[in-house]
């Protein structure tokens, strides 16, 4: 099977099938609903308010952004709960641009150290913390039994701490998820118990993400930031946290060139993203050939091996990590039944700071 | 060393040292000329119209792009020859932006199958093509033995043949550059020949990039078409084609946590880009810190060790791959001297089809 064109559509060109986001978007509130968690998605995936919206209007409490960059779009475009799980380090002028933001919204911060409490406190006094903590991926985040002392150092800075955060990334791998989930668990729960035992209030404690989320258990998280649900991708897939039916976004391309070998598409690392984690098969995956294997990828060529395919077929393309290739393009077209509703601007685009 | 902070300039933020790329453009200008070799530099690079415009002034005879819509931002900007080096499968909506182009500009483009020739020939009579050729990259391009069949199937479609055309793609890893070089000769000799013994007049035989121009022998390409010498990368620097003098471009990056083993920059994949040859030492360098290695990339966490630095602290980093780090951005910060002397917009971001 090859697509047909969409009408008025070149490629390459990001598309979103909307009938498959909406369903995504209503199976993760259900999920989340029937296991007691609060859902607060991280839009960093998306960067589109439509589907902010979307996500609100399922029941999602507040939304999850990477920068104060995003934070600017999302509350511009109505969010009135933010929280940026990142252990931001506050210049005087992106102090101010937070300060500008409380205005409209509720704004919590991260933070991970007691110079970064203390520099975020001198700058931002009063605004809501939660401390991260590494649970197991060894980025940022302090170890759950120094998250006291991080919290004393916030709220002696004048900060007002609301309780901890982690990412599991380390939940992005083959048979990764359940101990990835298990180890939050387990981290949340400490910090928890910790910060309760020296007199903190524990209002949240967030953690969550797409592969670890199902296995969540309770008594860890109140709260999950999950965020390439909404859409899928190849990693996610190869994985098996999605099957190909309930893949959201794809890439159309064109078949520019065809050997005996091999066939070239039009869609190269600039519009999918260069992610390969070393366990994937590829460069990403063709929704429609699941047998094919994308081998090598320029910027502006795909090398695609195992499928028969023409100059001038068109193929939909699933990224490996969907966060990376929305980033690259400022719209996306979007189609229900097959056919062109219209198109949505990738609105947080490039807002790295 | 840490860098000092530039007035106005919040982190991750990428800065282009204007006085290290003036040399840069000079020195390939020069290299060139030297050799004999026309200079038409791949604008995919940096996606700016004032780099173009000091490439154009130092000699250069014309740019090079990857795609329909680099041409438009460029011929906008006042470009009059320019060269699409893909093997375009041209829709009518893609030759009608091609045809507008032709008023002021001549445009050439990239064939390499008897299917797209006849495919370009039906939508866009009369257009300058070069036939591209396998060198021993082996994504798109025929052997230069079926260079003449192609060829026909241009003159037969009503095309302009005006040469052949090579990626020595190969050329980007350890001591590959001159064994690529030599096959990138061989094979644009051999196509040359070909050509004029069938009947054809050769004009343009290009090649080069910017791994092996510097090996290019007389003989075989006429024209190079490097991109990547304007800034230089960690790729370069770490296959000997560019020193850290040479580095016109790094992200300015701010150090938000510190461990015993290793720190955390608030520069990640959304603007460093995703791109790791096997043969790197990691996910980019840090220009100041070459004993450094950037080990894991999230999207806006770099992760560094090797390095003693604390929160707060600012660094420049060195993607890997400079083509991928400028379309991550809508502008870059221009500096002379340590100063900020203005801002360039990536005019031609994003622009893939």
């Amino acid at each position: 099977m090859t697509m047909g064109p969409l009408s008025g559509v070149e490629t390459p060109t990001i598309v979103v099938d909307r009938g498959c986001l909406e369903r995504n978007i209503t199976r993760m509130a259900e999920l989340t609903g029937e296991r007691g968690f609060a859902l607060r998605p991280h839009v960093k995936t998306h960067k589109i308010p439509e589907i902010a919206a979307l996500q609100l209007a399922a029941g999602a409490v507040g939304l999850t952004v990477a920068t104060i960059g995003e934070a600017e779009v999302f509350v511009g475009r109505g969010a009135t709960d933010v929280f940026i799980a990142y252990p931001l380090w506050l210049t005087a002028a992106k102090a101010d641009r937070i300060r500008a933001l409380r205005d409209r919204a509720r704004i919590a911060v991260g933070v991970d150290s007691a110079a970064s409490a203390t520099n975020t406190g001198r700058l931002l006094a009063g605004v809501p913390v939660l401390i991260e903590i590494d649970s197991g991926h060894h980025r940022s985040g302090v170890e759950p039994t120094e998250v006291v002392g991080v919290a004393g150092a916030a709220r002696d800075a004048g900060l007002d701490v609301v309780g901890a955060f982690t990412f599991p990334g380390h939940s992005y791998g083959p048979e990764a998820a359940a101990p990835a989930a298990r180890q939050e668990h387990d981290a949340l729960a400490a910090a928890g118990t910790a910060l309760r035992a020296a007199g903190f209030e524990v209002a949240v404690l967030s953690g969550g993400s797409t592969p670890s989320v199902a296995a969540t258990e309770a008594g860890g998280a109140t709260e999950v930031r999950p965020g390439v649900y909404v859409f899928g991708d190849a990693q996610q897939w190869e994985l098996g946290h999605c099957d190909p039916t309930e893949i959201a976004l794809t890439v159309l391309a064109t078949v520019v060139s065809s050997y005996p070998d091999r066939v070239i598409l039009d869609a190269g690392s600039k519009v999918l993203g260069a992610d390969r984690a070393a366990w994937a098969s590829g460069y990403g995956r063709l929704l429609d050939y699941p047998e094919a294997r994308i081998t090598t990828l320029s910027e502006h060529h795909a090398t695609v091996v195992g499928v028969d395919l023409r100059p001038g077929d068109q193929v939909r393309v699933v990224p490996n990590h969907v966060c990376a290739a929305v980033n690259l393009v400022d719209e996306v077209v979007v189609v229900r039944d097959g056919q062109v509703e219209g198109r949505w601007a990738v609105a947080a685009r490039g807002r790295n700071s």
